[in-house]
Parts: C-alpha cells; sequence; structure tokens
C-alpha cells in the first residue's frame, strides 16, 4: 500500500488574535507545520498546536519565517546568509523545545511564504536553510516544493528531503506553480483540486496544462487554507486518493523514518 | 580541592548594538548566560557567542527575559504562568538549537533582569520556571540565587539547582542583596568584591553586616558586567578563590554533572 | 437637548488579524478610540480606521498603550515615568498624522487596558500621561473613567477631561469597577445595560449597589466590544437615551469643543 | 552670501543601546535626521535628541525606515504602496509630536538605509514616499539623494525638495555613489572629502571621475557617522565651505522657508 502525507500550515494565531481553522484541518491532515513566532505563532499558541497535533496523532515541523509579524511573512526580504542560517536555527529550535514540553518532537521543516518562495528560486538561500536544519539535527525531514532549489538543496545536503505539491493551485508549462497574479491561480472546486493531486501522484509527475509530465518524486500536498474551501478541499483530496488505494500518513512514515 | 564557578550575563547586542565586553570576560569567567532574543541578542548574536564560549571552554546557559527588548528586560511584566512558562520554554529551545549548530550544548537555565528579581520573591513564578526548565531537560541546570524561591522551586522540581551569589553587591541583614537604591549597594572595589566573595564561599553563608551568618549552598559567583570594573572584579575574584585553594571551573563540572 | 456620547476601541486589528466589528461599530458610536500600534493596529489599520470613521462622521481618539502587541496592552508593565510620558507622544503623534493624511484629526486620547486600569489608580502615572497629551496639543480631550486618577491629572493640568462609564460593567460599593474575578462583573443583557446608563446619567451620578450616588460628571459611554453583544448592547443604550431626550455626539460637541 | 546645510542621522539609540556620536555632531552640523522607531530610536531616545537638536540650533528631520530594528533598516524589503506609505505617515507623526513635546517641530523628511536606496530607483517607492509627506504636511521638506528619483518624485508632488551629496562616498561616471563592494567607495580622509564636496558645490554639479559634470541641484550635504573619521569629516567639509564663502545653516533657512 502506497503511502502519502497531507500537510498544513498551523498555530498561526498570535496573542488575542486567531486565524485559519486549525481544529478542523487536524481531523484531516497527517503533518503539520507550526509557526516560529516570526511571522506568527507565540508561545502559547505554539503549545497549544503541539499539544492538539499530538492528541490527533498528527506530526509536527517547524514553520520558520522571515521576521514579519506585521506582514505576516510575506513580504520579500533581503537577509545576509549567515544571519538567515541563524534564524532558521533559532525557530526550530524553539519548536523542539515547545514540542519537548507537550511530550512530542518535531520531525520535519518547512519555510513560509516569502522565504519559502524566495528559496524555491534561490540555491545559495536553499542551502542556507538546509545548513541550519542539518545543523540542528540531520534527521530532521526538509518538506519542500517539488522540483525547487530548496530540494535539490537538502538532497545535495543529505538531509530526508520530502517533495510536497499544492492541492488548491494551478501549475503551468514549466512546472511551477501559476502566478497568484493570473486568474486560475488557485483552485476553489475541492473536485477539481482532488483530480489534479490524484493524477500528479499517480503519474509520479507535475503534469502541466499541455500535457506534458515533469518527473518528481512526491511525498506530500499541502493543502493550506488560504481560501474558505480548504477543509473540504483536504477532505476531498484525501477521500479521493483513499478511494485509489493510497494511505494517508504522517510524513516520517512516508519518509520510511517513523 | 573544591570546585567554585563564575558566571556572566554575555551575548546581549542585537542587530547593529554592541554592549558588555564579552571578548575579556570569557577570560576569567567557566560560564555564560546567553541571552535568548526577547530583552536582547538576535540569532547571530547568539551564534557567534556560543561560538566564542566554546572555543573558550565556557559552558553556556539559556539566560531568558521578559518579552521586552526596548527595556532590556529589567522592566517589571505582569504574565499569566502558563504563558511564562512557554515563553522560557521557547527560549530555552532556541538556544539549544544554536548550540548545536556550533557543536555545544546548553548546560544551564538563568532567568534575566526584571523576571529573575521577581521570581527571587514569588514561588508561583519560581514553580512556572522551574516547570519550563524541567519539561525541556530534567538534566539542565537552575542557575539561582541563592536563598530565592527560584532556588528552592529548583530543588522542590527535582532539577539541579545551583545558588549563586554576586561580586559586585552587598548584602542586608536579611540576606537579599542591598537595594540599588541606597548608597554603598554596588561595590565598585575589586579588593572589596573578592574579600565579600571569599568570606561566603570558605564560610558557605551569606554574611550580613551585622556578622550573622545565612546558610546557603553556593556553587556560584555572577560577575556581571553592570560596571566598568566588572572585569578587573572577575579577575581579582578569581585570583583570590586560587589562592584560597579553590579551583574555578564550568558550573555542570561544579555540580558533578560533567 | 442635552449632550452625551457613545465610545468604542477601535482598529485593534494588525497585519493579516482582524478582530472586533468595527463597521457595526461605527454605525452606532460617536467617537472612536484608535490602537496606535503598541497594543495593535498597524499604520494601513490606522489609515483605513480613520478614513471609515471620516466617513461616518465619527470623532476619533488616540488609544495608546503598553508596548505590548503580544499581550494586547492588558498586561501590567512597570515604567519609568519619562518613558511613559514619552511613549504616549509617539502614539498620538503617530494618529496624528495618520488622521491629517485621511484629511481628518485627532480630538481626544484614552488609554488602553492595563496601562489605563494602572493609571485609574495612580496619580503619578495619570499626571505622565496628561502632560504627555498636554505636551503635544492642550486642546486635546482627556477620555478617562469618571472619578479615576486620570480624571483627576487631566483637571489638574488643564485639559478638557471627559469622564466615562462602561455600558457592560458593573460597579461596586466605592463606584469603581466590579472585578472581572467576581460573578455579575460583566452585563451581557442589553435592556440591563441600558437600563444602568439611564440612570446613571440622569442622575449625574455612579448609583452603587446599595443604592449610594457617587457624584461624578459623566460625558460619555464605553460600549467596548470585550462581549458577543457588544453591538446589540451600543443600539439599545443610545436608543434608551435617546427616548429619554439625549441627544448622542461625537465628544468634541459634547465637551462644547466643537 | 550663499547657504549651505549640513545633514546628519542622529538618535539611533535603542533602550539601553547606544550608537554613533551625537552630541560632536550636533557641534557641527544644521540640520538631524532623527530615527522614529523602526529602524532605532525609541521615544525616549526620540525626545532627548528633539531635545539636544533644539538647544543646538539644528532643525531636525523624520528619518522615517522600514520595520526593522534588527536589521537597522538596512535590508531591503518588498512592501506594498499603500502600506509603505501609511508606515511613512505613522513614523512622521510620531517625531513630530516628540518635537512639539520639546517645544521643537520637524522641518524635513530623509528615508533612511534600504528604503532610501530603493527609493532612490523606484519611482513608485519615492512618489509613495512624498504622497505620505505631502499628505502630513505639504510644508514639510524632502530631503533626497541629489539626482534620485526620490528627488524627482518630490519636485512632481510638489515639495519643496532638498538635493544632498555624500561627504564620505565617491561617485561613478553616472554620478551614482560608487558601490560599497568596490575599493575606494568610502572616504576617510577629511582632506579628500572637503575636496570633492567643495568642487561639487562650486560647481553645482556631481563631478564623474573622468571630469563629466551632471547637473543637480546641491542644497544639503551628508555626513552620516558610518566611519570612525566622520566627526572630523564634517569639520573639515565646513571648515572649506566657510572659507570659499558659504554660509552653514539649517535646512528650512537653506529652502528660504525658514
Amino acid at each position: 500500500m502506497k503511502l502519502i502525507n497531507l500537510n498544513a500550515d498551523m498555530g498561526e494565531g498570535y496573542g488575542q488574535y486567531g486565524i485559519g481553522n486549525d481544529a478542523a484541518m487536524l481531523e484531516v491532515i497527517g503533518s503539520a507545520n507550526v509557526a516560529c513566532g516570526y511571522h506568527a505563532g507565540d508561545p502559547l499558541v505554539m503549545t497549544a498546536t503541539a499539544r492538539l497535533a499530538k492528541e490527533k496523532g498528527v506530526s509536527i515541523g517547524a514553520h520558520p519565517a522571515f521576521p514579519d509579524l506585521q506582514g505576516f511573512g510575506r513580504r520579500k526580504m533581503v537577509l545576509p546568509l549567515d544571519e538567515l542560517e541563524a534564524m532558521m536555527v533559532y525557530q526550530i529550535g524553539a519548536l523542539m523545545a515547545v514540542a519537548a514540553s507537550q511530550g512530542s518532537r518535531v520531525s520535519h521543516v518547512k519555510p513560509h511564504g516569502a522565504l519559502n518562495n524566495m528559496a524555491a528560486e534561490d540555491m545559495e538561500m536553499s542551502r542556507a536553510i538546509a545548513r541550519a536544519v542539518r545543523s540542528v539535527d540531520p534527521g530532521l525531514i526538509l518538506l519542500a516544493t517539488a522540483g525547487s532549489c530548496l530540494c535539490k538543496a537538502g538532497i545535495e545536503l543529505g538531509l530526508p528531503t520530502a517533495g510536497e505539491i499544492f492541492a488548491d493551485r494551478t501549475y503551468d508549462e514549466q512546472g511551477n506553480l501559476t502566478s497568484r497574479s493570473l486568474p486560475h491561480a488557485v483552485i476553489h472546486d475541492p473536485e477539481q483540486s482532488a483530480e489534479q493531486i490524484l493524477s500528479f501522484v499517480q503519474a509520479g509527475k507535475i503534469i502541466t496544462p499541455s500535457g506534458k509530465g515533469i518527473e518528481t518524486p512526491i511525498h506530500s500536498i499541502c493543502v493550506h487554507g488560504d481560501t474558505a474551501e480548504a477543509v473540504a478541499i483536504a477532505h476531498r483530496v484525501k477521500e479521493r486518493l483513499e478511494q485509489a488505494g493510497y494511505r494517508l500518513a504522517p510524513l516520517p512514515e512516508v519518509m520510511g523514518l517513523a
């Protein structure tokens, strides 16, 4: 039976502020990317998220970001690589201790927002992130956009590297996400989303609009909650994958590291 | 040969800002309390401090604080205990990962500034801090003002707990630090400082102005750098202790945990 | 025709985070207390709030707070008075410029959360706040809890000072708000709230549970949105006041400064 | 007698952290660019700087920046233009109130660091900044790098716009500052600096290494303190300008707005 993972961002509240629908998402995903205080998430939110994920049998990963609470980590910033690397280490460690305090552990790392987008196209940034992960614990899984520079850097540095595709986004001819500035960039229909995911996962390829297949390892599907339909999409994707014979599992199990 | 430790706060710069004389202090102390980003210290500063301490054979501890960069952690804040606990966990973890990235490890925890002062007189705050430390790693040493509530809480929760006295401060009849609002609260003369330390350490007691002895375990001497004479005081204290037959060592060794 | 004001806190979102129901509240209140970035509110949120308030004919005031986004300004902090004063000036000025950019102006100042609570019982803090307001513009109205130290300090320093009572809170025998730790501290029933407000306003007194009247000038009623019923309470209070012959107006008009 | 202005960045400490040599610089400059809390400067530092500048007869301007204390505003950030505009307004207003509290006023605005560098080459960013300034007070002087996009935007939007050249930097054939990555980008010799400034000011042109003159209005000379020689350079530049018949004055006087 083939294994596959569903991941979603989580714990992105801050102080009095709530955001997203973590409780509903935790019922369907296998792995949660937990904000580490730089773009969202404070120590209490992180603690509650780690506890809830543990209760639900959902594995957790650090979701480090640029230091930008005001912009929710979605603003491009240009940082020296050594500082970027140190910031990654800091955030991963903060969540590791929070996890330990809840009898849990961090099993993966996935960069957030603008950091993830920039790293996807920048080998030097990607290597800095991968170095940070390795320096903290070489057994941590790096969860990266399938085919991205970050994916390459993770493999290059010997990290267990998981490739992810996106449930609610369309892809262009190069196998990249269609720019959000274009119509049809975001998928709102659960059926369309599940259809795309299933075709990619079964082919082991990203299939472009023209039907071209771009081979890339796919270990996980990101069902992030940018849209109102996020939970419905997640459920439908899960259902269709299970009908097709896949078993959904936390990321360490999918990677053979559980 | 009896062992004793000298500790000092370190890594309290931030971004472009420098403060203190870390390089000189690292030549004389055995253990450094490293700022964790809440009152001072950013990931780069923390990384550089961990690296330097390792080179010098100085053990490091987390120096968590209130979230108050503007006030350098010296302002009293009233926090819910669960939030305080989560903030401690967060900061300790951040430094643990930074240390790991430098091939080093965190061996103790000492709260900073207003947090340390408030906890010293508040058992509930002290227990929250001790719980945080224990939940991350029950082998971490809690470094606390000799005789304080924090010392009691550390022992109560089963943590290896080290008592510290201060090289540059006088004590009152109750065995507490003389309030900074009073004259003679701060000692500027290295000889006077060394004299006091030696008498306390040899007696195993805090000796009050009237000559009364308050028994308390003393494992470490804090030589923090509030004053221009800090480095000179640290050297003289060390010298006098060595002349009296003490060997200065990192905190884990003094606690029998090395 | 007698004038009275309804005020509410507003613009307390931050970045991606929203909170409260500003649009609905702006339909019923006469004056808005706008967060200034320290406990909530970023420049974009402040700008949008100032614009919306202007469109609705609602006067705005600065709602300065402790520097504590994580705690939403609800944590007690102990600050040197000169720093507190400077922080008030800073926040008031920030909103003044935002208002100017929207063709509007700031007409009052009301401290937020823990700062307001602490100042209510502390003449020195209250004087520091009043000094800050006066130093920026002696024509600014200080909006303070009726009978509080802040009210006294405003009058003492010659500021136009408006006394406010709370729509959703009960009062104790001393004329203070019943502590939130006690049952019945918060009023959830619009009718009960309107009844209390009407009796206080008509008597020109805070009436305690035993029926004692504590004379105090009442210019404004705070209908802050801590509860789900906030908008309903605001509407019912307004209705009952209008039925009793009061006209609701922005604060400057109530104070004779429009 | 021809007027010219010397300006320098100032008030760039934060909390316990000091930086720069403000007291010495205030003896020689005519105008100070005061940090507004985003890259440096807290309300107390701003207050002290405004007071000191007033005592010395030095005019002050707001020195707004990206929200980046950790990076001292030197990191490139990509912000939506409406947010950038709102952030400028916020910071300018904060300093205006601080100035008012000290019986002083803000007479100019000069963006800081990466924001200034990015705006210099980006008309849309420059217009957003100029709109912000104008929306707060159309009488505020915009102090911009001579020949930059920001200079053009200021003139386009009808602001009194002052062009500045740099005392401690060399220029390339395009009339831009030599990149800091190249040798000879920074001038350390007071005589060389004064020589360059004098030749530019007397010609009313930036003179490139090949001797080409690029015509541009020059109202002010920036003597920022990146280097140890900053104060010496400032004094020598002033001396040489005075010997050549120039009178040094605050910016409003140079712009005919005093």
